[in-house]
């Protein structure tokens, strides 16, 4: 089968590899429709060490090709979607609640990282019952690939922010993880939404996401304008959306004494991230910082398509590019450079 | 200045009464847009017990008259909305968390139950900076009056029913506070949002506020569609907002293990509650059963005036009537008898 | 092998059955040390049903003898405890955060319900990893075995009683499960711990675990009595760890509004549970009512075990008669009769 | 009267004042015993910037002078304890939940910040209803006096570090407020209780307050030492009580994915704290960083009296030095210096 590889640091290929064998309580997946992520590019430029033809892609829908021998809930035929982050579900991390974590830490992050990834013919998911969901009716593949990252990261961020009814919440950064970020904070009822970003078109998709409020930050220092914005007492959350050491200060900058920055953001440089002493109230501001990997599981998964199903948020606006698998390297590079005001680039794999 | 009041149990009367006069904490009203209650008309049958010239009514916003001497943040003149229940916020159950329950179960609750309530020219207000709250510029009287109690109550219905991001909720009775659940649960990121009704005009209305269910108890026992609608798998959480024993025990029949019941419905009548036995689990299926009073003060009815302010939600859909305040009492009986398919009726001060 | 079975309603005997297999992820136990728990007694009363040569008992450790193909982190020869709940992890209720319901209500419970016991010579363990947890050196099989079901469903009944520190509560019923919960609101931080109880070694035994007043029901209204003892202010939390109808009502009774009620009582009778009106606010009291069934898992037995290894609780206190397997019939008799004051049969297998 | 004030930084002295007078909710406190705190020394030193004239001391207890007027649960005579923090109970803050941020941040902290502190012969306390506790029979001045800060600071430490029941945690450094964290710990229920530090008495009373293991940094990296004692898991939860950079990076390296750093120092210079970006999971470890200010109130207080009150903790061991409110230039100065092996100093008024 042909897979798109990453084939040391800054390289990528399309190979021939073998097709998987599914373990007993595994399956293998022919995929449909998938998206290129930052992270990808990420990986290929090295953030997360070197690879030797490791297929890349963690974003996926597809049809079920085969199942093991354990599995109960799946056959093949059936069109379903799978999250980015697979957990082992009786690891000891995801036992105490955090199953991205399983096997150690981000161990649930499993495509294209430990293993071969999504962009590939044909793809082997761990622990089928657990990590497969059935697509809907009336939900199209182009709508639920985005659930396996976008929407499950996006509005983790926003739950994590623990947002009051009504409250407010700033979002830094409008890139695809962010605007779901803001579209979960509308989701989770919040009363303003200021998203910062500057690029227009990001920016137009913000207020279309549910933004309330913009904060361009060439026009000047986008803490001032939020403090302005919130008549001086901050908001009470802010969400990182991007992972710069400058946005996550900025969000502890602007989050008033009891708030929330919850980060979302894969921060994939530099020694440290820095917290402002004094806007960290001297360490008694009773801010929290709290952060997530990418939730997945079956139980996640099909609840984020029970949203798409009853037509609570449109991903679709997000996907700026298309192309079929055979153009995949062309998606990659364009994704690589924010080319053409790319958000997203799906790939079809028909 | 004139006053509505309840005379003895079942007796209703416009009297003359002295203007009130604050403390030094306290504000004086000037009332311009009011709402009736159907718990005021339970108050007026008796519900918590007799009372002799008790001013009626606790929906209300106005316009600041006066304040006492050590009111900072308010002055003669302000535009306010005040909540339906007005806490004592340095009592103990207020330290607790629970601001509504201060001085005593249903504490917080001191118009036209402790002292008189809110159909007068003039109302007192204890507290005026921590239970008053600044009407914003763009939001009317007519929509800021719902925060009161219809707002306040239907959502708090909602964020106590712990319902996840994508998750399904099932809510009993759209009537005012029931319609505030089902967009409470719209705003909290509902995937499937169930109603329960059975009026024409509610249910439609309960669409326009999110429902993507709706489940009429003339087309079959409501528990058996609800178990249809999710896959025999139940809810995540019920809600009730009738205040019946029939309804809260359909509410617990519903809801899967794991899952939330969130009752703000006013349990007027009868000894008991029935919890069924074999659908709680034998007291081991993990269902939580919650409740809420109305919560109140600044910090919450100025959340809810963002939520207007920004357009989130719309409630005068739910004014089917308006009557100046000399009409008030045939306002109040044809919300007592529920007549002419009425939801809110709507009074005019001026 | 032997086998202490139940053999219809009413019917126990030990019998001749044959040794069970594990499947690919199971292992299988052999029994150093058992206890006897009164939901064995119920369940041979017909609570569940009826059973046909279902072997009994829940509340085990032993030594691995085999496992399956698939099984990491176990092998033959360890010293182990496990669960009296052995979840499904994969399953949607545990991915849901319940995982003692996963697989339906109550679905994690599979030893002497849907699948043979501990009291056999041989037991079958399905997800050893998930599900077994090392016994660490210091910590005898005596005091393990207590955290099958004992320790795990008592402290459970402390943790879901959201007790603040410095906190009261109330605990009604002094049997094992009800002195772990004495025991569970003493390590949870409690300052009042009012035991509810007659029997005087079981009010001993509730002082020795940390219960600062003990209230005996013999002596008058234990309502009225818990009232005297918090100013009639009521507990933060009340505990139910009896199963009856008249006592849960109790502890709605003596809870604060705002305050949990917090159940571990298996309910076995009555269609019915009652919920005073009045006393529950009309449905506004913000009192909770909240249930588990016994945590079980590798994470959950291990950090019970850790306690153990502390020596922050001593268990053995509550065994009061030791059997050998050979008498476990008598065991199970007197437990059932609740004989010789007795509070826990412990039974050893070798 | 006589007042211990600071006379601009680094100038301390004993000088007469004015005695205060009550506002209507106010009372003014004879202070009986007080307790000097390292927030005291920094103050002098010039952490919170330059004061004139301002009376030093957050922890005291007495007897009630006078009340205002609208006082209603207190009266001269009584005798009291109130916390180091005292909120403004009706501010937005306080309403959100975060009552020690009342008014802006750290904003409930008045005591010798924004108004005289309490070593004086007479103290003015806000809000009487609301920051005062009555001490109950068998609790002495000297174990009272322990609620203002120690008790309440550091078990909040433990409190917001979320430690699962048997769970783990780490205590950086085992000064009053450490040492409060690990009693804090022990009352949570934590089953490994690691705590850091070198100097002898210290480790020694970290025993006796519930430390199952002690790390001296002086034997060798803690963080290398906590990682082999939790079998190189890392811990659920770590607690900083020392206020420093480096300490504060511990915690996060010993905290396992999905753990929780919980600070209680006081982070007194420097422009950041640093958060190591790896050990951080690249900012997707599911690592929450929370903190906190003292908490106080009445109910805060009630709570730490009443497990005075039970035995549950006993802080006099902390109490390493005594002297007269005549002696306290000296007090001051041996606590400035930790001279002595001191602890705490405690000043009597009498």
């Amino acid at each position: 089968m042909k897979a798109f590889v990453m084939q040391g640091i800054g390289e990528t290929a399309i190979v021939e590899k073998e097709r998987p064998e599914p373990g007993p309580m595994d399956a293998i997946l022919k995929p449909t429709v998938g998206l290129i992520c930052t992270s990808d590019c990420h990986t290929v430029h090295g953030a997360i060490g070197d690879r030797d033809n490791l297929t890349l892609g963690h974003e996926v829908v597809g049809i079920v090709d085969e199942v093991g021998s354990e599995v109960e809930d799946f056959m093949a035929g059936d069109r379903v979607a799978v999250g980015a982050i697979t957990p082992d579900w009786n690891a000891e991390a995801a036992q105490e609640g955090h199953p991205s974590q399983s096997n150690g830490a981000l161990g649930g992050w499993k495509f294209a990282n430990v293993k071969d990834g999504t962009f590939a013919e044909y793809v082997h998911v761990n622990d089928a019952d657990g990590n497969l969901a059935p697509i809907p009716k009336g939900v199209t593949d182009h709508q639920a690939v985005y659930t396996a990252d976008m929407l499950s990261t996006g509005f983790a961020g926003a739950e994590n922010a623990d947002i009051p009814m009504g409250g407010t919440v700033a979002i830094f950064a409008q890139g695809p993880v962010g605007l779901m970020a803001t579209k979960g904070a509308a989701l989770q009822g919040a009363g303003q939404i200021i998203a910062v970003e500057t690029r227009e078109n990001r920016k137009e998709l913000a207020r279309v996401y549910g933004a309330t409020d913009i904060v361009d930050f060439q026009d000047g220092d986008p803490v001032a304008q939020i403090m302005d914005l919130t008549n001086d007492r901050g908001v009470d959350a802010a969400i990182e959306a991007l992972g710069a050491d400058e946005t996550l200060q900025n969000c502890i900058e602007v989050t008033k004494p009891g708030g929330t920055v919850s980060n979302v953001g894969y921060h994939g440089e530099g020694e440290f991230r820095h917290i402002p002493r004094e806007e960290w109230g001297v360490g008694m501001s009773e801010i929290s910082i709290v952060n997530d990997l990418c939730p997945g599981g079956r139980v996640r998964i099909s609840r984020l398509l029970r949203l798409l199903q009853a037509g609570k948020v449109d991903p679709r606006k997000m996907t700026t590019h298309e192309f079929s698998f055979d153009e995949i390297e062309t998606a990659f590079e364009m994704m690589d450079d924010k080319r053409d005001d790319i958000i997203k680039p799906l790939i079809r794999f028909d």
